[in-house]
């Protein structure tokens, strides 16, 4: 397929019984592939950002509950099955895609419960592998139905990584300019750099780049300047969770995006699979807000680049009220106020193509 | 003088015929003082940011002016003076108060010119000297007025480095905590980091650390998140150059937290001596924005923080509108809107003053 935006890349995928995983802590610097073949090295994977971004994590968890089947053991399937769940459930608090495929795949368990180990393990496996495909899937649909809201000739901003590298492939916000590029459409990226972890600068940059999307960086207190000047034709960000009224968490910093673009009049859009919607949660209230440690904010690159004994916050992520975003992209369509109503259709309808391609095989459903 | 902020640090002073200056670069890691004897020397210090900060570099400059006339040379004094001016001119063009310090020692150059050599070099340091004892007096009166606006137990979010370090001494933004504090006032201090040099990690959390004045540091994406939940009592900055009609600028960023304090109901000051507002200025349209080199967002402490190839922005200041400013707080009283007039007066005010202590001796016009 083409894309006009270069091969897919897959930063996570199964090899045999064991689960590739790109290191993204290492990039740009260095590309080294972790190979993991128990729960415990995924959900350390997962706490320690070597995989980040909702829908990888969701994808990586995923995995990280099928190995839990792996190799020889003392305990029960059932009791194996269910350490490695509350181990991965316990490894990062904030994106719902990791609840969502723990969930599933204890569905699949359930169905499983009774037969073979092997039959077991070999059915969690390609759980996991069709959790991976309908993601890679759902994120071009998110592409091609976002692609209409950009214009060609026109610069995006974006902030943090929700592009192949937060996803099983091909990316939710940098999918939908992956889509608008795709269509022919000249797009040129501005990327915040994303203190701390500078997501932006490592990882946006370096998949856009790659594929050949004119990208610049910004450190994340230049992009109210821009906006200001009308340099900014839309904001695109990817979403950790969505609460039923359209409230979103993301990466810190995008609450400040979403107030800068109405106040300037630029449309703010995210994009997001379905599975990132909670309608549990009815309002960005009710979203837990992972707090890290100081030191990742007080070093940058192993270097101090604050006084000793002085401390810092590190809020992981932030709410931005669903007042202050235009439309939300998911690959059920694009949602708009009132969200309430538009986004419970699109997890209706994320539902029934679900119970739809359930027969059809794993990963069969969309094509890739 | 009790402050209640520790003794009066000075970043820069005169010992004999040179200008001692701390190389804020180096901060918070190593505190390395530069002895600088010729106007060249002072012209790199502040175009490559040994010494930053509105006011400080108007005291910078003063030096380097006054320095054009050590030693033996070929040249006329006026010569000399011209080539020192031109070339401290041209060091950095957002902060209006090189220009107006520069203004000032070129007046008094007129003043002297008849003079033997020495007479001339006496009177420049002399000067020099007064404009920097008059930037701490006026940075006290600064926190003086500034410092009825904040409550005790309440916390203040500050941007960059407005203080000791940014002034001859004692500050403008930090210069209104000190005098809250200095009433007996408990304030906590949230500082952004503020990339790409990181002034807020480095000097602010270093000259308040240093005062027992409690802080902790926020990446600059995380203001808007703690302000949203109200966690903010008052935004305070400095200013580089303040337009007639009040628009600011001020360090990249600073327009981003104005519209975080206005959409949040939170006050939001800006601190600076009146020689910061440049009446010939009508609107911030007017006011030249630095673009710095994109090298110094790409690489943090040396080491690469992007791919290689890819670009960055490096816009060092933004305009925040006055519409966001609550008020400015200024050595000359509290200006509020419309600031059209508030702030002519102040500079009315300030000429007065300064004709009025024209005639007692430099420096001693206001206590230290």
């Amino acid at each position: 397929m083409s894309t006009g935006a270069g091969e897919l890349f897959r930063p996570l995928y199964r090899e045999g019984g064991a689960l590739r995983l790109l290191d993204q802590r290492l990039l740009p610097g260095d590309e080294v592939w972790l190979t993991l073949d128990e729960p415990e090295g995924v959900a350390r994977a997962i706490r320690d950002m070597a995989v980040r971004g909702a829908p990888a994590i969701g994808v990586a968890a995923a995995y990280g509950a099928a190995l839990s089947q792996r190799g020889p053991g003392t305990s029960s399937p059932r009791d194996r099955f269910d350490a490695a769940r509350a181990l991965l459930a316990n490894s990062r608090p904030t994106a719902v895609n990791l609840f969502a495929a723990l969930e599933r795949m204890a569905e699949r368990f359930e169905q499983l419960a009774a037969s073979d180990a092997a039959v077991i393990e070999r059915g969690l496996l390609e759980e996991a592998d069709a959790i991976a495909s309908e993601d890679i899937a759902s994120c071009r649909r998110i592409g091609a139905a976002g692609a209409a809201l950009l214009e060609s000739g026109t610069t995006v901003l974006t902030h943090c990584n929700a592009g192949a590298l937060a996803t099983a492939g091909y990316g939710t916000a940098l999918g939908v300019i992956r889509g608008a590029v795709a269509e022919g459409k000249s797009i040129r990226v501005l990327a915040d750099e994303t203190r701390p972890y500078l997501q932006g600068a490592r990882l946006t940059a370096w998949e856009l780049a790659r594929d050949g999307i004119p990208v610049e960086i910004l450190t994340d207190s230049m992009a109210g300047h821009f906006l200001s000047r009308g340099a900014v034709a839309a904001i695109v960000v990817g979403a950790d969770r969505i609460a039923g009224n359209g409230d979103t968490a993301n990466k810190i910093g995008t609450y400040t995006l979403g107030v800068l673009a109405k106040e300037n009049g630029v449309p703010f859009y995210v994009a997001a699979p379905a599975t990132t919607i909670d309608l549990a949660c009815p309002d960005g209230a009710g979203i837990p807000i992972e707090e890290r440690a100081s030191s990742e904010v007080l070093s940058i690159g192993g270097r101090a680049i604050a006084p000793a004994g002085v401390t810092a916050r590190h809020v992981a992520f932030d709410v931005t009220p669903a007042r202050y975003i235009t439309a939300i992209v998911t690959d059920e369509g694009i949602c708009r106020a009132p969200y309430d109503a538009s986004l419970a259709a699109a997890v209706e309808r994320a539902a029934s193509r679900r119970a739809a391609g359930a027969g059809s095989g794993a990963g069969s459903t969309y094509p890739l």
